[in-house]
């Protein structure tokens, strides 16, 4: 749980998302809209009424959660001179209210704390899909977030009135009670909608001005308009919590290429199903979030830490989409504000956290880059890139990113993909046990020790571990890594630091991999190659510099930090002889502390301005996900590289997310490493690496 | 057809809409973005690159319709520096070519007549949904416009390249050959998309700049990028025509209170099956809309005339919206950028065309505003304004406009609606002979003329023939008519002018009607009613002004051209009795003529600025569906009563509506008299009451 703040300077969105629904309420930005969101790159755009009033006769006290909207009032009747609602309200100053970021919560607090707003985000492991029973995928699957709204009334003389209201602007929501009578809220068609249950404490306002409605209607609405609420009365002397469901539906096929539509909308039958499920499950859901909430608040982790942690499970979620395909699940998870589908290199980084709450996701991902998105150029096997993007997946052993002939970004990523498929392979087929699985694509891990051999050197005479053979792919360009949009530093992938380092954690995990499959020849073939490359790895040490170089070629001197990125995989394996110190890579060892003190100094990969960490000393542009994953290695398997400021920055990562320069987008990936600004990778999954210190 | 036109003040959007889909493919506006818009209240925000260029060393040259596009070019390389694409264009100025629209086309011309581009939607008589044969409703119901793009390049020594695309900025659009071999061409998911037949000449483009590609994949495209295009090569000495076909297509239900699917997609598997129909079918549906087009060139009407009849047809049929409900069509017509359904006092204007085009679309909402959407108050039986809103049926008995206890905009219309029922039933039933139609609803055309009279005066012996009960359900407010944004002078219902006549015209039809039915008792009384309102009418000329007042109270002394709407029911039917001059009526004839020939001035109902027919002498608001009702009554059953300055007004009213003011949102309705701008009803289908004009 992340302290309560009462910063002046504390303002981000947070998605609120279900499991698997690429759906998102994402509101916390101070002065901006937010909302329902399907399938979008970033915030929805929806005004939110959520505040309370001590009687009639007062003021509203409202969240600053909207704009003031453009009232459609003059449309209607020509009148270009009416005031533009709603009135009659003062927005709550950052300083007039505390908010707590939980891992399954974000709770408001205000008028020292008798007012209380919650939007809960519920998640914990999820069984397979393909296996599970209908109650049980109902609960697991449902698209909902849940919420509430309070007052502490109980030394009030007179009733409070709490709000929760949404306003869609140039769209219109109708009345649930009209299709659902058990239910007393609004919706966006089928699409979209809030409830709560049906009591006399509860009215339903709708209007141009939801706070100060003209034109009422025989039931004290105006559904032709697009603001609405529900109002709810604590009586003087009482304290009332009300229930809120926060529901999606998307029906019918939703991607192309491979048509599915939401495994949701197999369990549920609309809108009004999704909503008054939530209400019947509400306690279990909320339980669901608690327990999340106490785990990471019983960490050991700063509160900076557990802040980012919440945060990026958040986004996670909220790029998660679970299809439905031919009478099978078809896992996806979307990046961020690009939409791309199963982004290779984002599932290497999300399988920590998948492999605790949900492995099957791995698995199925892994089968589906096989069975459609793998390919062979002149060297042997590999991966695309991502599967599509926006919901259309791409043909088979095509990606919607990679094209040919470029330098930098755009260009292909065959190396760093072949890779990813060997670690997450490994790490799944390890962490679960899942021999049968790991039996099935006993081949395809003998073709890629084969492919990555071949990566190295065509002739087996001169090889020495490094990747070094761009694909056929790239024409007249050059491979890329993930960190495409760093500097050369990090993007070229031919003689790589990040990337030697990577093969050598495949290595790592094959040798014992072909182990476990009997293969005793591989497995001892794979540990005399990862022996190789950590030789050679040694040679490339400067020792008048005390650094490696990012890239062995062409006397580049950038210092980067994704050089232990390669270990984390043996770490969370628990693979002692790889990640002591003083075993087998010891040498690699000592001489990657000391390129890791030198480099977490202020001006090389500490930021001169800001102290965050840098991915490059030549780039400001750096990547939390891929600092939460150094910082567990460095904290893991090199604690002595760490110093004081090193440690600090976690306050510095977590301040970027927590002001509006990432916070106007949810979590942020891509930020100016001086002035904390996002510049890409908004509104994304990534972050979840950052579940890993939930190991330390 | 309108002239074609080189002003470089012309300017408009045109909605190029299928029928019964509701949804249009919006373009037209100069240096304005637009393309395909589902369900919406104003035009889309795409950009749309159309246009040539001579040789690939040469400038593209493209049609005014786009805005320079936010590259995300950006978000991926974290590079803000990039320049905006697309550049290396020529954007052709109103100067630079001619625009002819026809009644199902709209046609660009330039270099000359070289280049051409056309957008085509064609329509004609829709047989009843409910009856007809899947062959022949997968013709009438594809939702589809289509349209071509070529260039005579016979004397040209090198090739030309035509291009047309759409940007969908912040989305993504996918190449449609992956999934249907025979398209190419582009698509937004399963939602819109667009297509021609493959060939060699034909080539996709995709990327952040369509223009200038930076970044190509292995077929030449970037389908993480929103920009795509078509671009079509024509050979040096060769002209070339290149088909186009848009489609749309939304899948399961669209519709809540009513949940009801679009009628199309029970006969359209999906996007590609529209799209591969439109090009299967093309050369019938250029057929139908070259038909429709020669029929509007052929009549004698003026061009600004012509012109105001293709705009309003255009604009129409993007507000309809063919449903299925429970097995059966559910006909809808949205209010435009008020997307309200079947709003009652739209319907009765529609009346003329839907007789024309599709009279089953009449009795079908006849007989839904009888079954759901009537009610009786303490007078009897009367309607609602309306059926719901944006897609939302509002619940029986209640419309989503009226609310209580208002003088003015959104009150109840009970009056105003029971006239429009009752000159719906009428009309109907006389124009298309349906006598078991009109057999099965004696019962409700009975209780309508009791509560007509009822809403005269509940005593018999005190009745006159005006309306002027309100309805229980206005409260403490005041019954208002289908003018509820103007002034008093026509918004109120009570002793209105307007209405009266209105009246009037209802108890002629009503006369006959009951004669039809066999019932000749309450066909005489019909008659008595009507002599007795002409009658009381009379008495409220001021002889002294020669003027009607607009309102029998409180000295109203506004002067309306309403006055004679009334009359157009009779005129439609051909009814001579009650509209010749010197007929049963002629008292009242007399002094209407006197009222009109005194309002068609400058400064009383011609707009003092700019010469344009006001609804109220007393209002700057007038609407153009009424003007074009109240020019075919007066030049119909009053012309001399008509003036050059009256008679000039056409090109006036076309120029509003060619201009940015109003052509910035395709057809509007409610126009500030003197400065042409838009005030409300923008996007508005009622305009095709100026197809009365045919008849002149």
């Amino acid at each position: 749980m992340s302290r309560p703040s009462a910063s002046s300077e504390e303002s981000y969105h947070v998605q609120h998302s279900p499991f698997g629904a690429f759906a998102s309420f994402t509101c916390g930005l101070v002065d901006a809209p937010g909302g329902f969101g399907q399938s979008l790159r970033g915030p929805a755009k929806q005004n939110l009424y959520i505040g309370y009033r001590n009687g009639p006769a007062a003021s509203w006290r409202l969240l600053p959660f909207l704009t003031p909207p453009k009232s459609q009032e003059g449309a209607f009747t020509g009148d270009t001179t009416v005031v533009q609602p709603p009135r009659g309200f003062d927005s709550l100053r950052p300083t007039d209210y505390t908010r707590t970021l939980g891992w399954a919560s974000d709770t408001w607090r205000a008028e020292g704390g008798r007012f209380g707003f919650s939007l809960l985000s519920p998640f914990g492991e999820v069984p397979d899909p393909a296996k599970m029973k209908r109650a049980a995928a109902r609960f697991h699957l449902a698209p909902l977030v849940t919420g509430w709204i309070e007052y502490d009334n109980r030394t009030g003389s007179s009733p409070v009135e709490l709000v929760f209201g949404v306003g869609v602007g140039d769209d219109t929501l109708r009345p649930l009670g009209d299709t659902a009578p058990g239910l007393t809220g609004f919706a966006a068609g089928g699409r979209f909608g809030y409830a709560t249950k049906p009591g006399r404490n509860v009215a339903l306002k709708q209007g141009f001005d939801i706070l100060n409605p003209k034109f009422l209607d025989h039931r004290g609405l105006h559904v032709i308009a697009g603001e609405t609420g529900l109002v709810c009365t604590v009586p003087a002397g009482q304290r009332k919590r009300f229930p809120l469901v926060l529901g999606f539906y998307a029906a019918g096929p939703v991607s192309t290429g491979l048509t599915a539509s939401f495994a949701y909308t197999r369990l549920f039958a609309d809108l009004e199903d999704v909503l008054a499920h939530g209400l019947k499950e509400y306690r279990r859901y909320e339980r669901l979030a608690a327990q999340r909430d106490r785990e990471l608040a019983r960490t050991k982790l700063s509160d900076d830490q557990k802040f980012l942690i919440a945060q990026a499970t958040h986004s996670y979620l909220g790029s998660s989409e679970l299809l439905w395909h031919k009478g099978k699940p078809l896992w996806v998870v979307n990046e961020g504000e690009y939409r791309m589908i199963n982004t290779f290199d984002l599932t290497v980084d999300h399988l920590f956290f998948e492999l605790q709450w949900q492995p099957w996701a791995v698995r199925d991902t892994l089968d589906l880059f096989v069975r459609r998105y793998s390919y062979r150029d002149q060297h042997g096997l590999s991966f695309t890139h991502d599967m599509g993007v926006n919901d259309f997946f791409t043909p088979p052993g095509r990606s919607s990113y990679e094209c040919d002939n470029q330098h930098g970004c755009f260009s292909h990523m065959t190396m760093e993909q072949l890779l990813n498929w060997v670690l997450c392979a490994c790490t799944y087929a390890a962490h679960t046990g899942d021999r049968t699985w790991l039996r099935a694509n006993r081949k395809t891990l003998l073709a890629c020790a084969d492919s990555l051999r071949r990566r190295d050197h065509p002739d087996p005479a001169q090889r020495d571990g490094l990747l070094k053979q761009d694909s056929a792919r790239v024409g007249e360009g050059a491979e890329i890594t993930t960190y495409d949009s760093l500097d050369v530093s990090l993007g070229q992938a031919r003689n790589n630091l990040y990337l030697s380092v990577k093969a050598l954690g495949a290595w790592v995990l094959l040798e014992r991999t072909f182990a476990t499959l009997g293969l005793h020849p591989e497995s001892a073939a794979a540990r005399a190659t990862a022996d190789l490359l950590a030789r050679t790895l040694t040679t490339k040490f400067e020792e008048n510099t005390g650094f490696f170089p990012a890239v062995f070629e062409k006397n580049n001197c950038s210092r980067i930090l994704p050089a232990v990125e390669g270990f984390v995989y043996p770490l969370f394996l628990g693979y002692r002889d790889a990640t002591d110190a003083a075993g087998r890579f010891a040498p690699l060892f000592a001489q990657l502390e000391r390129h890791l003190s030198q480099s977490l100094q202020r001006g090389i990969c500490l930021d001169a301005t800001s102290g965050g960490w840098k991915m490059s000393s030549t780039s400001t542009n750096t990547w939390f996900s891929k600092i939460a994953i150094a910082q567990h290695v460095v904290r893991s398997l090199f604690p002595a590289a760490l110093n004081d400021s090193a440690r600090a920055a976690d306050r510095v990562h977590a301040n970027w997310q927590r002001t509006p320069g990432c916070g106007k987008d949810a979590m942020c990936d891509q930020i100016r490493s001086d002035s904390g600004e996002a510049c890409g990778s908004r509104y994304y999954p990534r972050g979840v690496t950052a579940c890993l210190w939930l190991r330390e």
